[in-house]
């Protein structure tokens, strides 16, 4: 029996108390956040401790045949980290060490580490780790290099790749490599470093990162804007990225500014029919400058009310506001998280074609967006009781891919296709460029045992 | 006969004037800067003018079994684009239409165009193209995509693949296929167009890169320090980066500070071991700021003279200096060009070294350095008429790569491994990591037509 066997050489290659098969243990590890009811059940979770575990278990795994999710935080929003029955789950949470080396001005980490920790250990040097996805306080570092997260400040600082130098990687047939490595610099061979990050745990495991940091952030000035209309909104967003790049550009319409407000009681204007949050992170004087001209831009757009501050802890809570968006409106329902992103001039006609799908559907779509990219999350607000919503949602999700795609758009920004954006990515890329696709997933794992299912489906 | 029957193909498939077969005329396309006494002759070049034109003669020469050079401006110095015995180059120096969108802050640009070419056609609108590479004036789109070139402005703005939003490459089995685009975010699927980025032609050929603008960068204020030791210099480096983050930190060496006085006549005090040339690109009080602690810093590390000036014209002679150096070096005899990175503390260790490596082989080095990013480029000076000394300097080539290997570092920060290189790839990556780069090249180009020989060696 393989399943028996496995299990057997996992206990004895593993230390004490990494190995997990009972029922009742097994079920956290069955989801991440898109809460996919379709998700399957492990063989077994290995709860690793070291690259050597996760060898132990890719050999094991390998040598039966048995496919393997890798798992970080669990946060994620498509599906990547969803467990499929038979299979091993390998989760990262417990390897977290995070060496920060001041004078290289990097970090050393390992996977398992979130994100916002090691945000705190950079900053202890004066150091700072840009990539901020909203989930920074319950994300993983893996799971960030494997989906290539975003966040607020990548519309001026760029996303998680650009500050990834090397990773360890446990490949499909239990190798471990180290690809790049602390230099700033390097082109010699292909850029396998590249290709590792984004590829949702479908070529390996990482389990050690080498992250570039760079001096503090300067202090930001917060500005929020509320329109009455989504088009003065979206206007001002793009008036503002061809005048100046801002470090922060962010947006909530009416039902996520009123979900914010249900949950955070800020005072919010409930009437609005959209909200921007827009930052700049530039020396006072330039700062000073930058805000004038985005109040005056909101302002040429219709804004009802701006506001601006420069105090810390006010412009903290304000940008708590958007990191909350996604939880809030969460209390209103099951939702089907989007993350599709358009060229930024096409945003005002994703906005209006995903409010002609939520009517014709008769879904309630939220959106929040990292406007100054392009890349929006509509929410799909859903009843999950309701079978006959729920179909209808699952429509609404397929059209606002189909007219991401029209628009020149992306079927995701920053969460990856993980297992419910699979049926669309061969629409997306077309069948020339998926086929370049699988050729490298098959020269890396020609047994398809890396996160069986995800981004490629079936193989 | 397949070298007849493909000349003959080639000749109906493409347009008038592209194929050039005639021995004399060859000869203008055999070499790139580096000079490689062992290029072959081609069997015939082609100059394309379109993707159509490239994927005929990609068509043609898999049916036969021909290798294809991939060549775009020639400025190479790692041999990538010297030709092959029996292959057919493709030149793209007739492709070079730039569109800048300036809505989406993006250009898209044919592989031949010239680097500053895009960075002028930007500057029309207000937008920059970062990527520097000293032969910005003579060096393709193409080429820097291949080679994912660096510069003197990638210590703030890093290199070529931050820029490189979209490719359309031609595969080798002449299929064309377009990837990534216009979106600043996009995570569907593999990071190909980052793996194309590097790849020096030995995966595809790039005919049309979408990339990504920023806005103009503000004037920035220049310092240049002379320095009466090579360790004042290079502690001063290290000091000014662990402090802030310059928009250019380069170092020269005595020989070329001479080597550039020799040619230029710009007052260099030739008795000084080492030039910094520092920028700050800050709003003008941070920018003051900045300079202002350089100059301390380059005073607490023995600096003889130190200079500032804001005025672009003088700032652009004193960058000019550095943009020449190679050329400048150049006239003392044929060169041997190195391209070794460490991690920046090791700086100081990979200089001593190569002095050390020069005294025992009785060969002169002039170092001229992206000091900034621990990329230096050894020059090793050779009279090629000397078959003693130039296997002396070859010695010395390899000894400087096996140094850099020893601190940790690359055999190649932004050259590329061309055909020069490519003895030590497999002892920088190792077994394992070479065979992963082996692997993706297999699968992608099976029959190992694309620019043979160049990375990887014979296949
Ligand atoms: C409220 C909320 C807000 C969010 N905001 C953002 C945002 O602003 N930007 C953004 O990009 N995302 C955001 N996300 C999504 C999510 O947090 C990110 O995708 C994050 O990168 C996932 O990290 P994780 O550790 O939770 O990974 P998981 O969910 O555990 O896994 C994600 C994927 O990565 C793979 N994986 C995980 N670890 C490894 C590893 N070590 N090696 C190989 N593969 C691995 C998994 O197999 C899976 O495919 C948000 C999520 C929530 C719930
Ligand atoms: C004085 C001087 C200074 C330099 N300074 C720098 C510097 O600061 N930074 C730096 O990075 N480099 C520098 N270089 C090196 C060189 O200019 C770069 O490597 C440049 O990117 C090469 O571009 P090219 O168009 O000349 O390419 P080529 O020399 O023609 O080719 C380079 C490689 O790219 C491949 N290639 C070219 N076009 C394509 C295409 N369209 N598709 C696929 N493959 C292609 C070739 O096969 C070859 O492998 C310098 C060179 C000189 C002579």
């Amino acid at each position: 029996m393989t399943a028996e066997n496995a299990i057997a050489d996992l206990r004895s290659a593993l230390p004490e108390g990494s190995l997990i098969t009972d029922p009742d243990s097994l079920q956290a590890y069955r989801r991440d956040r898109a809460e996919d009811p379709n998700a399957g059940t492990p063989l077994a979770v290995v709860r690793a401790t070291s690259t050597e575990d996760v060898q132990a278990v890719v050999r094991i795994a390998a040598r039966e045949g048995i496919g393997i999710v890798p798992r970080g935080a669990g946060s994620g929003l498509s599906g990547g980290s969803s467990a499929v029955d038979g299979t091993i789950v390998i989760s990262l949470d417990r390897m977290r060490e995070i060496r920060i080396d001041p004078a290289l001005q990097m970090a050393v980490v390992q996977p398992g580490a979130f994100n916002a920790e090691v945000k705190s250990a950079a900053s202890e040097h004066g150091l700072w780790y840009p990539p901020d996805p909203s989930s920074q306080e319950f994300c993983s570092i893996g799971g960030n290099v494997a989906t290539n997260a975003g966040g607020l400040c990548c519309v001026k600082y760029g996303v998680t790749t650009d500050y990834v130098l090397g990773l360890t990687v446990v490949l499909a047939d239990g190798r471990a490599v180290k690809l790049g490595g602390p230099r700033l610099k390097d082109v010699a061979g292909l850029s396998l470093t590249k290709l590792f990050v984004g590829s949702e745990g479908t070529l390996g495991i990482v389990t050690e990162a080498v992250l570039r940091l760079v001096p503090a952030q300067r202090a930001p000035t917060t500005l929020v804007a509320m329109f009455p209309t989504v088009e003065g909104a979206i206007g001002a967003v793009v008036d503002i990225k061809a005048a100046m790049r801002p470090s922060m550009l962010e947006f909530m319409d009416r039902v996520t500014i009123n979900a914010v407000e249900d949950m955070m009681r800020m005072d919010l204007d409930r009437e609005s029919a959209a909200m921007l949050i827009v930052q700049s992170d530039e020396s006072v004087e330039i700062a000073a400058q930058q805000i004038e001209m985005i109040e005056q831009t909101c302002g040429m757009h219709g804004a009802s009310e701006v506001y601006a501050t420069s105090d810390p802890d006010e412009s903290e809570a304000l940008i708590e506001a958007r990191r909350q968006a996604i939880p809030a409106v969460e209390k209103r329902g099951a939702l089907l998280l989007e993350d599709v992103g358009v060229p930024l001039p096409r945003l005002g006609d994703l906005i209006d074609g995903m409010r002609v799908i939520a009517e014709t559907r008769g879904v309630e779509i939220a959106v929040v967006a990292h406007a100054g990219d392009g890349n929006t999350h509509p929410l799909i607000v859903l009843d999950p009781t309701d079978a006959e919503q729920r179909a209808n949602a699952e429509i609404a999700f397929g059209e606002v891919m189909d007219l991401a795609i029209a628009l020149s758009g992306t079927i995701t920004g920053e969460h990856g296709v993980g297992r419910l954006k699979q049926p669309w990515l061969a629409d997306y890329l077309g069948d020339d460029v998926l086929e370049l696709n699988l050729r490298i997933k098959r020269a890396l794992d020609p047994d398809g045992i890396m996160n069986p299912g995800a981004v490629f489906g079936a193989l």
